[in-house]
């Protein structure tokens, strides 16, 4: 059932410079050497439970069926909140209950935009939720302050082993989700979104997909600018652009530098999409500026 | 003898911008394709032997046995300073002989915590050293500047095709060892330590062991502040508190911010631990804050 | 006829904050889930070119034959720039057609240093580039922002399955290449050269070969400074040094600090090597210090 060589990834806040990524995946291969182990991110910013949802969000649709992904951004390690396994159609997701698997979802099984807080939503059908609590599967003593080293890593070890995932714990009905990344439609036909990701490069990626917008000629604003049209690469044009990133969300980028700096904005900046309407006005109609 | 995909580990102060990682990790995979390579950390401040030796000790526990570990930070690469292998009944660690393979002894092996400096310490039963010279495993022509790439390197990959030590070199009595990541324990029971890492988060890793500061409460003292009590988790708190970390010693930490800034300190700070006493005076003691 | 476990390196500016490397491993391991993928740097500055070359140069003689270089350092990505696949005796080759591939040719069939840019030239015997086109190997739907993603990454992986360079697209008569990295003699004698890269130590490698410099002592110029004669190793010297680098360049360094931060120099500063030469005038040769 399990592939001869797993794939397994990891999203975190951890940071490279220290020990913590490194016992994780000490911990993985003293249970199956043979599993590939992928660094997604750990950059996250410390508790950024959001900003890691879409990293793992990005990267899913590329990896092998069967993949188990790893996330841990955990801003309550230790507490009471529930350390999960979300089995899917497509793989398994190991981390906290806060909203960090949200990717595991289809954004019709995720809560509704207007809520900023992870809420509790039932699985759909073909997914399962489960309680980690099977102490044979953990690294003892477990830990509370590094759940990553004693749960996740090892039961997702156990998981490429072919564990099934009722054998890790209770099977729960409801899980904490965050809302899809996408923009509100207002009522005007726009839509209102906001910057989910800023990358090296400095291009702000927006929660604005590409395929609401639709085709026809669209501005977008945002830090008191109006961009007009989407470019179709980077090396098209001098200055701000606006365009459909390789995620499939509408971006706004500066080629050859970083449009983060030049407009000093961050994660949760407002941007909006409009559909260009040209309309004429008879007194102006006559006043073009063709020849005359 | 050897696992079927063995592990080597790499701890270096070389960063991971340059060219230096994956040139080992090429050296290395021409000696042995079916090595699995794990970054232990490649952002040792550079020539921070201690700091590499933390880090070491922190992640050997967590790797299986017969893994490989090396590790170079080396502020003499090129001098007289010797390379070793470390054969012990966990695995093999590969790197200068200045202290930085420290880890690989147990703590009663090593020197006491009076010397700063590494000193030569014999070693204990069941454990080899070999001097590396034996050129037929060096990647020729051996660089004065890169002996990561040159020595350590392939000597990693073939011990982990089944080489013995001793074919790498004479074995030598003594090697260079750091004391302890262990506070002293004064007259009066306290524990005196020092800041021994600070992490992404800000973290503040002492060499105070939990196991040295026993049950019953406690204070915990660094630059001008006492913090009473150690708490469980990260979470359970608000503002500065000390606790026992993920690697067994006493850490100083600012939930959802970085203690290392808050309190600007850094490696080599003073903590001290001390146990709560509190002891009523006669005519203090009658004048309870109870009800009257 | 390929390997067991094929090596896949990867030299980009993406950085690993973000999920573009991962989603290319991803793609990968799909296609090919017995790839090694290297990391070789991912903090080339962005979009530069020549800087992307010489890490991949630097790497190249350490990795076994049949080694896939992926390189993706992309100003162009989306225009009409070509993508590559370069077939050499020693592996592939993959990336864009904007020079970063330079390292996959020999010295002798690139173009002459007094081209800055890239310029042109034929493939050498033994070589073949072949324009990818064929869209049966590529990711669908081609992104016009992320061609790491959907066309370089798999490309690699199934060169390493044993595709045949032929059947990714036509062959083409010329590639665009960077000139080597090398100084220029000037007519005095003296090596004119350049820093090409500045590592994480603050270590300052030029492009003036130690192999041109030959025996016998000389002068290393830079920042309005002379240093006299080479040292050998890092740890000899206090203060400022030039020395011969790990890869095979002279570099200038300041053992224990950066050099790059002293001088306040930076990628393309100007290097001079220059041989020394002590002429005697002669009343000068009658004031010696020697007996008299």
């Amino acid at each position: 059932m399990t592939a001869a060589r797993p794939v397994i990834t990891l999203t975190t806040d951890f940071g490279t410079s220290d020990h913590y990524v490194a016992a994780m995946k000490g911990v993985i291969l003293s249970i199956n050497p043979n599993a590939t182990i992928v660094d997604v991110s750990h950059a996250v910013r410390p508790q950024q439970v959001a900003e890691g949802a879409f990293l793992l969000q990005a990267v899913r649709p590329y990896f092998p069926t069967g993949t188990v992904h790893l996330a841990v951004v955990d801003p309550g390690v230790g507490t009471e909140r529930r350390a999960l396994i979300l089995a899917t159609p497509d793989g398994f997701f190991v981390g906290p209950d806060n909203g960090i698997l949200s990717p595991a979802l289809p954004d019709s099984a995720r809560p509704r935009r207007s809520r900023a807080e992870p809420s509790a939503v039932p699985l759909p059908a073909g997914y399962t939720a489960v309680a980690i609590a099977e102490r044979r599967y953990l690294r003892e003593p477990v830990s509370d302050t590094f759940q990553g080293r004693h749960i996740f890593a090892p039961v997702a070890a156990h998981l490429t082993l072919g564990a099934g995932p009722e054998s890790f714990g209770e099977v729960v009905p409801t899980v904490l989700a965050l809302p899809p990344f996408r923009a509100r439609r207002r009522r005007d036909g726009s839509l209102s979104g906001r910057v989910v990701h800023v990358d090296r490069f400095g291009n702000l990626t927006s929660d604005i997909r590409a395929v609401d917008v639709g085709a026809g000629e669209v501005t977008v604003e945002l830090a008191g600018l109006v961009l007009r049209g989407l470019s179709k690469t980077y090396g098209q044009a001098d200055g701000l652009i606006a365009l459909i990133g390789s995620s499939g969300y509408i971006e706004i980028a500066l080629p050859g530098d970083s449009a983060a700096q030049l407009l000093d904005v961050d994660l949760g900046t407002p941007v909006v999409v409009r559909r260009l309407v040209v309309r004429l006005r008879r007194h102006e109609a006559g006043q073009g500026a063709g020849p005359s």
